[in-house]
């Protein structure tokens, strides 16, 4: 069993105007702010305690009553989660607070069956798994969209040509397709290492105040059934002190955030005043300045994946937990890991709306690949001569030829045909400088891409 | 002339309970989640366009009436921070919708006088100076009230006996004075980094779309009097793309985190349940474990210090901006900024408190110091036989008794008594035993901090 | 085909003594350190060249005779690390002057299959993921042996007792051997990751000056052989700005970090002075200090982890890469991955040491538990009075004896034979006091892990 | 008294090949490569054992005599950095052994004035805080290079026309002159936080054992003479486990890294092949790819700085060090601030080169402005028209012709003629169209940026 999305059973996902805030609205998807919210993580920890009423009356350790009473007393407006948060400064988390106030909800039989056995790193770190897992429903949904545009972009530009460009200077002819077939094979893969995470990793956590499960003797038997109530993976054993879910679930964010920068990166680039390749459908505009079409998508995706490394070392740093419990570093993931689904869900919905809508500009690719005159083809004219010439002595010639095309302000195509020892007839110089004709396997590259995209098993 | 705080112009620093949250009340001082709400982003945004319109008006640029219109228009309760939010989405900034919004509650007169010849950048700068301004005053104060604390233990417990710890094994006695001054140094150090930060590098922006000021024909000259009116510094030339002043606030807030964090894990570690020395007054405790006195607020200090380093490195990466402005890392301050300001506030706030009810227990120190049986004394033996048989020669022998004292079982003294070698008296032994007497400089070191920690001027 | 061992193809892994150093010798295992050396990437890309040349005369592309002229001369010892360094300050990678170099071995019919159809970055990328494949060898049997010594200590102390530590304070009883299986089964969890990234994402690349392999037609076909001559994973397409591949390289060597670090910080802890649980079998002892057991290697452990999170977070900022060649990032990756490897190998080696030479004081572990007084058992002792009074009074009425307790500073066993409202027998308080009988599921725990480590597959 | 070089002490800054190596050619500067060397460290090591000598003769707590003999046996060439290494990993720091080494050139007389009342970290802080020292020599001097460079660009190029732009955007006209204005006025920043670092915080370390100076009863009284030897600042109190000066060491290595990636990759940007409004002089080719022009010095700046803010926050991290010494923090400082100061040597000695070959093509960046077909200076005519028919007014006319001339492909210039309602004459039009009139204070703003580096002073 899935665990149900948190906002279907409370109908309105967005709980509240409190929730939203300036820079939230600026940098993150709305719904992965509704999932990560103070009531989405209030939510969660009551979802653990509800849970764990219902299997501990299942297996005959609290009564059915006292079950039912918790259950009834678990509804998110109940609770405050600034008095929590006040709560907290006193124990630690906010769990102690939340706790006494559900017992405040009951009778004394109820109590019996309020957090019974458990511990408060047992909710937080059940209620960090539900929250991750709620939100990144959302955020994977957003991943599946980016990558359909990225095939749609790949499919349409299959043949399209574009300048290959590395060191940020034009190389060889590419395809626009090859570019988004990359885009492509990357949000596929990230998306596969964050669902892999999603199913896998995000666990229940259930094992009393030392990890032993002293206090319900037959505890172990119920971390399964939490976790099919819940719909989180169970644990070989408790993992209070054991990060390594949480560094994956942190590593998986990172890398999808790595992979939507990349994609930013390029339509910024290309995006510029002087490539103009691609544009923004509504980019960006200012009444003083009319021709500016500013990337803003693809701005505000690289703000919120310039911040999410920083956010992984800290997830990285905290997995040296002291003990049984640590004293502090456990502590510091709770906002982070909300920061880290905000900000990739905040990166995924501004690239899927940023694909969705880009303008592509093919004739602008092509004539930005005779920007050099056709020496980007140089390359191409040495191949043809190797045959006949050899190799390096190809190389050489052509070397020069262009050497002299760049001195004299002529293009390639010019000093090509004056130059006698290239013996090559004028068609043949056309064909060896045309672009089309110099793009190897790139088309064969994003066939693949797009036969493994659409092999590749959905969840 | 300094900013006057923002809260005390506007009257109640907890602008509604929107600004507050669970992990911002657990993690943060409200006094600074306050100051770098949405609201006081919104305040600090206003604060500008206000005083553009009066510096421009004193200068001629634009007319008394239309500056009286926008400073009569400036309320931050006229504007909302999520409609500006999603303002944002399409221009990249909330300084597009808030001009636009302020427009709207002048006439046409009045909008000559709105942000006329700024930039968004302009206005986001300084608000982030000014956010930090304000921020820092509850921040700086916490500090010196940190100090306070430092001084007050570091006076007490001048000649209170510790053992000195190092890789967590007991090496040579030492004083919890000399810890305590050792943490004073540090905090007067962060505290006058923090405070030259605040005063010389938190400047106003004012460069046009530019930075050339066009717009603006004698702008260059309003930058002194906006940054005086703001309360602000006045930068050089402007600064859109030179991060410098953003990076070295960054990195003082680092530095004063790294402070903190010392003083928490040591906290931490004399409260172990083994070590016992120290303890906070209202220790976290549950009825589950009467026996637990959680060192809460250090545990909750080193939560929020563990998450600084990862975002000092988030702005100094940001520091590459492209051109005249960055498409993406200056974006990726604003969040990561407040989430300092907040995470050193709720550091600082901690530490205070933890500080302020600490309580010492001297008799533990001095008992806990006898756990090696002696034997944290050798070094002191041997310093004393030195004179009559040589250094080299005192330690092989003082080593060999140690050996001798840890094999059988005996405590230091007794091995010593009973090896005829080492010809010392009864009380000469006992003397040397004696860890009051092999403290060294530690009082003098004590003496000197407290000194140089009065000598402080204060800004 | 796996890639074999460099080490054994080139006979002597310390390739003289130029790739030790000071602080590698001190951070580094030298198997890694040779693995990671200046002269392993050079073999590693030489190793790619020859690859090349000999898939291509397989597919007719090349001669056979050309490509048997590169073949006899990659050889390392040809070639000089810093000279290739010397002639990248012009180019940016060293692959330029080393191709330079391979063909001043070779006649022009020879250059003619060096290279060909190449670019620097398939060299480079071929090469960081051969040194990462071949470092990994001895990080993952190093990772395993920590393993190994994990499940030794979880079954020999399976029934240990031991106090559980929550923040640093005695929280309930547990076992030394759950402690164990812990740490075991974060190893069990950080290898795998590991070892499935280093079959099937460590790559071969091979995409051409703009990744479409316009110079090589057949190109495509080639990358399967080359992978396979190489013992790499074949990807789908070029991989060269789609940098997910180092991305996971990068995580999984900090995901191992971390769960190394916890390791060495328990043990750090349990061998303070005061607690005195463990020790290192041959501490760094010291004639001025005898007393002291410096854990030494969990030290070196923990500096090795505490650089790992800083480095992650490079790599993973580093994912931006422009177009089809980053200008920096992907040039930011070379050293960075080498130091993740060497710092892991350094901190795996160090654990691996330190479990086998781990002195355990069972009988110091069970004398620690009794430093409360009893108070460590109260809950148990709740537990015993809830059938009969309810669950809410029977804590209630143990937290005031226990206060009482610690009050009168009696031991909580007299306090509860004290107080007539217990009424459990004298046997009753002993048996509720044991900590013996409080350790829950403990055993089942660890007999969880050994059989799911017993369990698992090996690559 | 200043530190001398070290290199100047001991003749030849390169110590033998071994401190070279593949990446540090690529990555590090050689005079600061070799001044952090295995070499550079162990020398610095001895310098302080040296000192120690002298300054404790002087007071005669040892004899002059066996001083000497301490200073003669304090030879860089007498000591094996690896086998230093290896005795390390037994004691955890290189001075165990290194202490042991030189007791064995001296007799026992001598070993009486060897490490006297000195423990490892008094050594080896000693030894970091002159490492830094001495390779910050070339590092600023590297910088204040960078700056006479961007002094000599600022003021060639005070009036070269370019486009300013934002978000990768055209936005208005400014000045190359302001644009290097702008990078001299963060180097001069950087600079000065570097230097006051150098000279201000970079402290010896002298405390003894447990930071009390307990084995000698005068010690506070040598600190003084100690840092007065060895050129280095005096510390108020011994800092063993106060680690703001090697934080602000580490974040001043950051601003500098932030500024120096802002000139590389606005080079980068700017030398793209579209724009080509720069190139570096010798910029990497190849025969292959005649056409390109790659800038290299810019991509490798860009490498070194990408990798310095992951190790700031290693270094902030580790402030947190426990008691009198720490486990394991202040050992991963070593190679972390050796790294730290190698990248930043790297990039400085990049950017240096870099600009000052760096060919300018003014007539590119005049032809750039026309790109947008006069659309750049809309505001311009805006501005122009204000004064007739208000502001409001005149940006709405303005903004219409603009869409006007988009829609239609014309120049701005035609369909401002073809208006009837500007109302301004052909000359006025072209008056309000030139780049040159509409550049606001940037000559100005250009003058005040060299007038303060001149005004600079020099420590």
């Amino acid at each position: 069993m899935k665990p149900s999305s948190s906002t279907s059973e409370h109908g309105g996902r967005s709980p509240g105007g409190a929730a939203r805030s300036l820079w939230g609205t600026l940098f993150t998807d709305p719904d992965v702010e509704a999932e990560t919210s103070d009531r989405a993580w209030l939510r969660a920890m009551l979802d653990f305690e509800r849970a764990l009423a219902i299997v501990q009356a299942r297996a005959g350790i609290v009564t059915e009553e006292a079950a039912r009473m918790v259950v009834t007393a678990i509804d998110v407006g109940h609770y405050d989660p600034v008095a929590l948060g006040e709560g907290a400064l006193t124990s630690g988390t906010p769990v102690v607070p939340l706790v006494r106030a559900i017992g405040a909800h009951v009778t004394a039989e109820g109590r019996a069956a309020v957090h019974n056995g458990a511990t408060s790193q047992d909710v937080l770190d059940t209620a960090l798994s539900l929250v991750a897992y709620r939100a990144l429903g959302p955020v994977l949904d957003g991943l599946r969209g980016v990558a359909a545009e990225c095939e749609r972009l790949a499919r349409r530009h299959r043949d399209t040509l574009i300048a290959g460009r590395t060191l940020a200077q034009h190389a060889l002819p590419t395809t626009f397709g090859l570019k988004c077939a990359g885009w492509l094979v990357a949000v596929d893969e990230a998306e596969a290492v964050l669902a892999r995470v999603r199913t896998h990793r995000l666990a229940v956590q259930f094992g009393g105040a030392a990890g032993t499960l002293a206090a319900v003797p037959s505890g172990g038997d119920l971390t399964g059934q939490l976790a099919a109530e819940l719909g989180l993976a169970a644990p070989l054993i408790p993992w209070h002190t054991n990060r390594t879910r949480v560094a994956e679930l942190a590593c998986a964010l990172g890398e999808a955030s790595g992979v939507l920068a990349k994609i930013a990166q390029d339509v910024v680039l290309l995006a510029q005043t002087e490539v103009a390749e691609v544009a923004e459908a509504d980019g960006g505009t200012s009444s003083a300045m009319p021709h500016k079409h500013n990337p803003v998508r693809a701005v505000l995706v690289t703000a919120c994946t310039r911040r999410v490394p920083g956010l992984v070392s800290t997830v990285l740093s905290a997995m040296a937990q002291e003990h049984e419990r640590a004293a502090g570093a456990w502590h510091s993931e709770w906002q982070t890991v909300t920061e880290l689904l905000r900000l990739v869900g905040g990166a995924v919905r501004g690239t899927r709306e940023l694909l969705s809508r880009l303008v592509v500009d093919a004739g602008r690719m092509r004539r930005n690949l005779d920007l050099t005159g056709g020496l980007l083809m140089a390359e191409n004219v040495a191949v043809r001569l190797t045959g006949r010439i050899g190799r390096s002595e190809a190389q050489d010639l052509v070397a020069e030829v262009c050497r002299t095309a760049v001195a004299s302000g002529q293009p390639l195509r010019a000093a090509l045909l004056a130059d006698l020892r290239i013996g090559l007839s004028e068609q043949e110089i056309d064909d060896a400088l045309d672009p089309a004709g110099y793009v190897g396997s790139a088309g064969e590259f994003v066939d693949r891409a797009l036969a493994a995209h659409r092999g590749r098993g959905r969840p």
